[in-house]
């Protein structure tokens, strides 16, 4: 019985190690002070469309990074490069990241 | 003072009224068992760039809808509608809504 809870530790252990997945999300925005004309676009139209609540549109992109085991400072940090250098255009537009951890 | 206090009350009242602005955010995502190119080609296109934590990516759109004054259930709802027949496919793309509330 010992043994059997022993290997089930190992078990339950490796399968929170192995299958538990991270996903880090990246939110890009156009920055405030750059015109979006697909927000623009989306927001002329929807008056004529009888929706008549929404005063402004802004469109962005949405990443999600999936990322094996739990995310660490190290994950984070990557995440933060990618994002820096290759899913954001820093000049015209800032990003966000946050984590969404998996059962 | 209590008509000033009064007035100021008034004011602040006004002010919380007319200038709170509400954000709803949209996130638009492809369904899972939808294929995602642009994903898969920044995925592929990590390891190579030196990047070998991140196993998946998936990319979406998400969308900023601002609203004057205070977010009600009406708002809401009305935010849903326009996300279902307007900003997502709902044949091939899943989205969630939530609440950004300025100061």
């Amino acid at each position: 019985m010992v043994a059997r809870a022993a290997r089930l530790t190992r078990v339950q252990h490796f399968y929170q190690e192995e299958f538990t997945v991270a996903r880090v999300i990246v939110d890009v925005m156009l920055k405030p002070e750059i015109l979006d004309p697909q927000g623009q676009a989306i927001a002329r139209a929807l008056p004529r469309l009888g929706f008549t609540s929404v005063t402004d549109v802004r469109q962005g992109k949405r990443f999600e990074l999936e990322v094996p085991g739990p995310a660490t400072e190290a994950t984070l940090a990557e995440a933060r490069k990618i994002a820096e250098t290759l899913l954001a255009n820093t000049v015209i537009e800032d990003f966000t990241l946050h984590l969404e951890q998996d059962a």
